[in-house]
């Protein structure tokens, strides 16, 4: 079963917003082993419209429309819909019914732009017909067209409840599907590429995408028999895992930040950072994961000198003589936070984000890491390059895998 | 000027990966003026590609195509071109030579996968040929091609200094086109637009677009005569600015830690954070915005009880008796953060996240923020309906606006 995805609006081709409708149906409709072969997107005008619709029934088995169906003058799929299939618009009783009820309720007078809604091309069939949110369904020379609002948690809820599960319904054999994401840091895109230039992959289909400052893996293979397929993604799974080691940090869903929170939740153990240059970031990232609490005792922003002393007992001295972006201060900072919150491993950073504040012997990108636990303390300067928003990234990323890495026991990334 | 843009990646089409290049170049171009009629995103693959682009080419001026440009095997733009246009692939010695440089100055082998990239179809421009980023350029049947790397940083670079330039350059006329955004927060869309149903707005397009928690408001006009054009728009924004009131906080790409930064520095006042349920993120909202270290001083995450103690002072005894959430805890923590950074005003957040830790009394999303200054310490209590993503960036959101509309002296968005 091969499906297209047509999206629809204006304020999508003009780039005003996003079109996370197209990538959340494709997402949804290849994991369920039904596959994707094109998205067009296009804007609230007619010949636009029917042109990419009638140019989908061409070439697949079904179709995903979203956007146009709502009140306002520029929704005009119905319309559009009528037109380009040459079928008569219909009122539809029983969605009449349901706008004046919910009219009624709301006091609000039954307007011309709210009766368009219950009028669908002929033999349409409504989709949700007793729920607050719908759509229509049509098949047209055995193609099946799904009609869906633009309003993301509509079109979501409708695609999972209604029209994901009657595709499913009528495919005759859905292809088994298998799909492994790997994530992975402080390798670049050119280096994976040349580890993995040998890898014995058979029929399995690999790509390879920058997500910035990590790279990511897929691992992807469809076909008829589902332990077969499971085996050979497991196998080119564990090949490339050996190959790249421990730059490997997680799979799926998973984030850095998750692993590290896993981790410490495992062995028990409790984590507090001290942040300049990354600015709150660390912490940010941290207790995105939900129970963080379990590990994550707090930790500081400390964005000016003094609170370096003020918040976590900096010497002032080791500023005066090494500067606040130096091995001793990132030290400093990280046995003054593992001091302050009692935890077992503390994590501090501290650098120059840019643009502003480099210097020749500290260029924008200079960034000292520090690591403390009961055992030790260790530090290293590393370069990053990018603009501000990288840096603090690419330093918060650092930070959490060396936890990730002291952890597991394995060496930290080398620095400059 | 008429044009498409084709975006190629099996990382699209499956809904791996958003489609954010897509996004950015119709913006881009429908700022410039010039008018995207259709967005097609394919596969990596041979015949999907060459359709899609033969197709462009019969129907606009120019193609900005992104994606397949990399190192890796899945990246074969230049081969798709080649055979789709019939131009032979041709080494570019310019491009050779510089990826040698590259390979050299990192002590890597150069291998047949960089070696593809100077390989390019015949009569091909680079995009950009002195850079670290480039494309190419072609001319078929006086329609202008774009091929742009799909790493969004590398992709919106050549597309602002060379893509759009070049085809304004060759445009004859360029239509008149105004664009503003305001942004707007502690507004519902259905609120606003009731507010602004009667709106004089001429004959200039309104766009309403939520982005969590923020509302967002377009106002575009497209005309021949420029002061004319420029004047409507000027109006309908200060229509739009007088009914909402202080509701909108910026437009453009001004951000709320943006403006609460620019108004901090031209006061000349300091600002700390003490943070709980959000965990980090005014911290790095703040500091998302360069030079925020003149009048950001630093923050604190407290995540655990005793770090609320150890670290800003509240007492064991506010814990035990109002709990860790609520109106005393806010207070005592905005106390507590600026007493230890000696700041001019300070904010606190302190709250339940979820998806765990609601109780009856304390639900998902109670959350209470505290402000302290020389003057007097406020607080109160707020509910917000989300996820835990979106509490914690609806309470830093909430928090931010307390700081903006303390100093513009607006009153606080009520509470519960």
């Amino acid at each position: 079963m091969l499906g297209e995805i047509i999206t629809i609006g204006d304020e999508l081709i003009s780039g005003r917003v996003v079109d996370i409708n197209a990538w959340y149906a494709a997402g949804k409709l290849t994991a369920s082993g039904l596959a994707v072969t094109k998205v067009t997107t296009v804007g609230d005008d007619f010949e636009s419209v029917s042109t990419a619709l009638m140019e989908a029934i061409r070439h697949v088995d079904f179709v995903i429309v979203t956007g146009g169906l709502g009140s306002t003058e520029d929704d005009q799929t119905n319309q559009i819909v009528a037109s380009a299939l040459k079928r008569p618009l219909c009122l539809d009783k029983e969605m009449f019914d349901r706008i004046q009820k919910y009219v009624k309720a709301r006091d609000i007078q039954i307007s011309p732009s709210f009766e368009k809604l219950a009028w669908m091309p002929k033999d349409a069939r409504l989709i949700n017909p007793k729920g607050d949110v719908c759509g229509f369904t049509l098949i047209e020379n055995r193609v099946r067209l799904y009609f869906l609002p633009g309003v993301p948690e509509q079109m979501r809820h409708l695609m999972d409840e209604f029209v994901i599960p009657e595709i499913l319904l009528h495919c005759d054999a859905v292809p088994v599907m298998r799909h492994r994401m790997l994530k992975v840091y402080g390798l670049s895109e050119p280096s994976i590429a040349e580890v993995l230039r040998d890898l014995p992959k058979k029929d399995v289909i690999l790509g390879f995408y920058p997500q910035f400052p990590e790279n990511r893996i897929t691992i992807s293979l469809r076909g008829e028999d589902e332990p077969q397929v499971e085996s050979e993604v497991d196998f080119v799974e564990k090949e490339i895992r050996s190959l790249l080691g421990p730059h490997v940090f997680g799979a799926g869903s998973q984030t850095l930040e998750s692993v590290v929170g896993e981790t410490l939740g495992q062995r028990g153990l409790t984590l507090s950072v001290a942040e300049s240059c990354t600015g709150g970031l660390i912490s940010h990232l941290l207790t995105n994961v939900p129970g963080s609490s379990d590990y994550f005792q707090g930790g500081v922003t400390v964005y000016s000198n003094q609170s370096k002393v003020d918040l976590l007992g900096v010497s002032p001295e080791t500023i005066r003589k090494y500067g606040a972006v130096s091995d001793q201060a990132a030290r400093e900072m990280a046995e003054g936070i593992r001091r302050k919150l009692k935890t077992d491993i503390s994590i501090a950073v501290t650098g120059v984000a840019g643009p502003a504040g480099g210097s020749k012997e500290k260029p924008v990108g200079t960034v000292h890491l520090g690591l403390n636990s009961e055992e030790k303390t260790v530090s290293q300067k590393y370069h990053f390059w990018g603009n501000r928003d990288q840096n603090k990234l690419n330093s918060a990323m650092m930070a959490l895998d060396w936890v990730r890495r002291y952890l597991n026991g394995h060496p930290f990334l080398p620095g400059l």
